[in-house]
């Protein structure tokens, strides 16, 4: 046996490999000695429709048919914004009353620093009484009020029995930032008239993750203290990059593609994406304030290695971070409440919020 | 504009699409509808030679030159046992030397329990005295041993001023299992005569992180006390699976290819992937008595999927986990000191056993 092994395939088999030589199984590997170029990338001669990626074999079967039913799912151009916000509101309608079937809680319309919001609480028992979080929902900046905020504070406040406050904020394409930035810290003053900033958490996935990191950096420069937690979910404090970028193509049926940015946003027309209140990954003396960090992301969502990225950023500066991360889970995969991953995700983000709030920084 | 875009499409390209869109640019999507198969698997059309995967946009210049360099390194057959321990250890003892200038540490020969070890101590200044770290190196269970070892245990002894134990355990093809779990037991044994159990750490990367979940499921049920912390690195509590085996192949430069079991290995022959003294992953109450565990993985590590499905059934299990994933990043890329990721890596191993040994379980 004189055919040498690269070290990448070493590294890719690792002990598997050495269990398949082992077992007398032979590598019908054909790839060049290295098909890694000058810039480090990976070319891959595949014959026509050889590549087939396999669902994780460790998502669950719900999280597979969830995978496949929405692959069938088609959306209108998402350049008709009024389309497309019809089209996302029925589904989130839907999603909201299907979690509202799991997740008992009562929903009350009120108007906070002028801005409008829905206030979630658990129907069942009271409230924690000296707790809140301020949920951003997500929506490229272009849509998701209404029934999409319900879908990410429903289950957490039903879980945590913390009372949620999901902020319909201003969007693009009619509104600028930092039209959104200031919405959230309109609501937080409110909401500091009554509780401790310690005990004041915020959440949000995708563009409402995003615009939790800028609330954050946005408190900074304007006198508001920092809240005691945040979450920053399908997301990071970054512009889009990584791994992740490619693989979600594939997985979408795509070739990779150059990634876009988020300041290519209407929602960001005219801002500077070297502006720590645009993308707080650009600063580390922002990162290094920031309060305890809760980060969640799955393998196919294409801003993964964004939420990564974040993490590296915020622990170096000296942040404290808690990541986690779903094999075989897309992009806001627990926005429908059916599979045990958007439970367990649901489970921690509640558990985190609990054990963050009201307690010193410890780090 | 009448094409529709699937919401697999929607989900990947999310808020980046509606950038692209906005801004004018086409979507040069030929994809069909669906991709999806009814197994969840998705089949893609491609061109010959039409697959590119760039590196990591953010990943460091150092991980990629490492990257590229890696891809032209060439280890004999993996079944030749000898010749692979010769390559590994020169590999090793290389890396160890470039750890030791970066890191200055003492290296001491010792026998505890009956068991090969080297004690790994900070040069500059006295160790903190009433804790230590295990270390288990790594190496498919095959090779690893010695200078494997120090690779590991140097710039986390140098950098949390703990002395590191590193145990040149028992391995195949020449051993089988248990005999690995007992030398960790008979070196874990040893060191409780002089240290209180929530002092301890253990910890390994690969091989040795599975050994190290191994090593914590042994100990439950051979009336040894729960260590204090532990870190499974590179691995995790389950036999290999998930997206990440596909995605390794093909930075590979290979076609994904079938998953293959731990429990083939040499070291592993007669035993059984449902015993928990194997595989802990397949009993949550096993898990549920593991320490504070730290999870470390990169994006391009074939046991990536293991170390995020770990850390789910670990925390649904009732333990407390802390996961740090790299963008870019190969199986065990912290082997090699130079890149700012392996420094990051280290410095979170270093004040994770400074945080959580020695402190009551607080979950």
């Amino acid at each position: 046996m004189t055919r040498t092994t690269s070290i990448h395939a070493i590294a890719r088999a690792g002990l598997m490999a050495a269990a398949l030589l082992f077992t007398g199984a032979a590598q019908a590997a054909d790839a060049p000695s290295s098909p890694v170029g000058a810039d480090g990338s990976v070319t891959l001669p595949l014959a026509p429709g050889s590549l087939v990626l396999p669902f994780s074999s460790y998502a669950s079967p719900e999280a597979r048919d969830w995978f496949k039913r929405y692959a069938d799912v088609h959306a209108p151009p998402i350049t008709d914004v009024p389309a497309s916000r019809t089209f996302y509101d029925r589904m989130n309608t839907d999603r909201a009353n299907r979690l509202r079937a799991l997740y008992p809680v009562t929903v009350t319309d009120q108007t906070m620093g002028g801005v409008p919001t829905q206030v979630v609480a658990p129907a069942k028992g009271p409230a924690v009484a000296d707790r809140v979080l301020i949920n951003l929902h997500g929506g490229a900046f272009l849509w998701g009020a209404g029934a999409g905020g319900l879908v990410e504070a429903v289950p957490v406040a039903a879980l945590s029995r913390i009372k949620v406050v999901t902020v319909d904020y201003r969007q693009g394409p009619e509104h600028r930032f930092p039209a959104a930035s200031e919405d959230v810290a309109a609501v937080y003053k409110d909401l500091l008239k009554t509780y401790k900033p310690q005990n004041i958490g915020i959440y949000g996935c995708s563009a409402g993750g995003i615009l939790t990191a800028e609330a954050v950096a946005w408190f900074q420069t304007h006198g508001l203290p920092r809240p005691g937690a945040i979450g920053i979910f399908c997301a990071g404090v970054l512009d889009g990059g990584g791994d992740s970028q490619a693989w979600s193509a594939l997985y979408g049926g795509q070739l990779p593609g150059p990634g876009l940015r988020l300041i290519d946003l209407p929602y960001f027309q005219g801002a500077n994406a070297q502006d720590p209140l645009v993308l707080p990954g650009v600063a580390p003396e922002v990162l290094a304030k920031f309060p305890p960090t809760l980060l969640i992301t799955g393998t196919r969502d294409f801003m993964m290695s964004d939420t990564l990225r974040s993490q590296d950023l915020l622990e170096r500066a000296g942040a404290r971070t808690e990541l986690h991360v779903w094999d075989g889970m897309v992009h806001s995969f627990f926005s429908d409440p059916e599979s045990p991953e958007a439970r367990a995700a649901y489970d921690v983000m509640a558990r985190f919020f609990t054990r963050e709030l009201d307690r010193p920084n410890d780090r």
